[in-house]
């Protein structure tokens, strides 16, 4: 490896004005490629410090979801508060909220104030359902803006196969793609501005709901719609237009998910199975045919995985180069080799918890070193920093500010 | 609305090399904010022109996967045509390819090679496992890599609910947010080397694999088994830290998404399905209680839920302002008031189909105006128009390279 250079965004002054998943989220990225990012919590902390698993009272999970952020609180209650957020965009690029829309406004941070400001601030909202509109005002439950933009409809067995609902995506994705879309959204405006030939020097907003992010990744949905007539609906464990591809059971009550659509994996397949006579059924001759008889053939490759264990499954498959996986939890994530060699997988000491392993930074640039400087940080534990050295403030200034409870 | 401004990319020049989904979906989301985007495809096309549902012969899909780009064709088993790659590099701000690793080096077009046609190229690489590390070279199957980075094991009902296998999310998730992510980093990159002050006027090369795409996406998966030795299971369609939020069957046979999981929801959800006793049973005091207990509570939910239509539950439980909906299909989605109040389905008219759906621009930039410019276009539509365009090639020159079979 060459010595670890700065990622990408170095240099670039974030504001976070954000709680839970989606802003943070946001900030996250840009700050694993280099961002200087500042948290603006209460002074209680955001909420998501109490989320999932916790050790001496503390989120674990925040060790990662905050990771080369500063913490600064302020109590936006107090008028004095939302002044130094004024004073910080002054400093900054682009600030990321992803308040109830409306609510910035009301502390005295609507766009047009944050642009008195900082003309040329880049300003991202994230939202369940976006900043205008009929249902602007609706609370943002993830579960439900996954529903909304499509995706919990076709995240299901095929209709007729199960009386069970369909299932929620098991992590919060709706507000973790709309954190994605916001900081490319926010990185691309500031390209406008700052860019040397034809940058426009100018400040721009952004608007992310979580339902139009969620409707954004739904491939041929609406064009098929609008054209063919055609609702798409569920398939379960397999894909409509490749066969055969699922996850099938094993011996030990796992499953080994195998991908061997094409003729000649279908053939190889076919070998591995005891069942090289299935190659010259009508039925399975080329995919088409084979999606159409996916019942009975998931039945004759479900014969044999029953009688293997998932890894002995997996064994034997690769051995013979049929693309197949184990379906990974936590613990072969951690076991990876791929993952270790590509340094997806980091050991980060963390001074709540001592060793923790974060997942590492996507895109992976090799010449960026580890992009982990520092986890989570405790509540307010760069106010001083920050206010000292962004504004300039005395110490003097900040016990102030702690004793009137705007910090 | 103002006038429509162009979005911020526009002046950006990204060649695409690639084909179904990932790097497809990452110009897309560049192009959709204005960049000038070249895709190059082989004389018989992109293979995804022919995926998902058809009309006259074409993928609808493809009206909306390659929206706002120029095709141009090229056979790059031709020395001639790689040459040309060369040239439109060397008038280009980025690259994104999807290939296996190492096919860019066999064509002549590996990272040093494109650098030595443009010195401060960004150079983006999309695949299933990475350009490096023990799995580089096995094969790219979306389903596998969703399942590796984890999140097919959590896309599943709670253990010991089911039989069946865990479901597919039913769209090829896993290539649109690596698509994404490569969006977001080549932009970064673009940032770092054109920003006017500090920008170092590098080029960088960004290598996304599918897996750790998804894995970037999985919370506190991994800080927690690392921590905590809990390795996190599917929990259906439940969410396992509040309660009530689940799918409700409906007595059409279809779903009723609720969420009222906070104290103040849940008594309003208790008076609504004619419970109001509910809310002083112990069982169901405070969140916490209502998620160890959440069957009997789930039992009680859906007993009034099955006495009415998705429709009469949606409307019921919003007149009392609880979070719910129903599960969006492509028709609900195209009927929504907020998704048509904020753009997100547009129509487009494409030669091929007349009026087509898209779905819009995210992120959504009020003064950008709808950001489609133009449909799919048909194979080498832009071939001559670039080629003469970027390259200065005279018509001779164009209709020579289509004899010799290089267009």
């Amino acid at each position: 490896m060459t010595p670890a250079e700065a990622g990408p965004l170095t240099g670039l002054r974030v504001i976070e004005i954000g709680h839970f998943v989606a802003a943070p989220f946001c900030t996250r990225l840009l700050a694993d490629l280099g961002a200087d990012v500042v948290k603006v919590e209460p002074p209680g902390g955001d909420p998501v410090r109490k989320w999932g698993g916790q050790a001496n009272g503390h989120s674990v999970w925040f060790s990662q979801h905050s990771r080369n952020k500063k913490s600064v609180t302020l109590n936006l209650k107090h008028k004095a508060a939302c002044e130094i957020v004024l004073r910080l965009c002054a400093r900054a690029d682009a600030l990321v909220e992803n308040f109830r829309p409306g609510q910035m406004e009301k502390f005295g941070l609507g766009d047009a104030r944050l642009r008195q400001a900082k003309p040329d601030l880049v300003v991202a909202h994230i939202s369940g359902f976006g900043q205008n509109g009929p249902y602007r005002d609706r609370a943002a439950f993830g579960v439900i803006g996954e529903a909304i933009g499509g995706l919990r409809h076709l995240t299901n067995h095929a209709p007729g196969t199960s009386d069970l609902p369909p299932v929620r995506v098991g992590i919060s994705i709706g507000d973790s793609i709309a954190g994605l879309y916001a900081a490319f959204g926010i990185v691309s405006a500031c390209w406008r501005r700052d860019t040397r030939s034809g940058g426009d020097g100018r400040g721009r907003s952004l608007d992310v709901a979580l339902t139009d992010a969620v409707l954004s990744m739904m491939e041929g949905l609406i064009p098929e719609y609008s054209v063919l007539g055609t609702i798409r609906q569920p398939t379960g464990s397999r894909i409509p237009t490749a066969a055969p591809t699922s996850a099938y059971p094993t011996s030990d009550a796992g499953w080994i998910l195998i991908a061997a659509n094409s003729d000649p994996l279908f053939a190889k397949l076919a070998g591995v199975i005891g069942k090289p006579e299935l190659v010259a059924d009508e039925r399975y001759r080329g995919n088409q045919n084979r999606c159409m008889h996916v019942e009975a053939l998931d039945a004759e490759i479900a014969a044999w995985s029953r009688q293997h264990s998932a890894a002995e499954a997996d064994r034997i498959l690769s051995e013979a180069d049929i693309p197949c996986t184990q379906l990974y939890t936590a613990k072969e994530i951690v076991a990876d080799p791929q993952f270790r060699a590509r340094g997806m997988i980091q050991e980060v000491e963390d001074p709540l918890f001592g060793r923790v392993l974060h997942t590492g930074v996507v895109p992976y640039m090799p010449e960026c070193g580890s992009g982990i400087r520092w986890p989570g940080p405790t509540i307010g534990q760069h106010t001083g920093e920050v206010l000292r050295g962004w504004l300039g403030m005395t110490e003097a200034e900040i016990d102030g500010l702690h004793q009137e409870g705007v910090l």
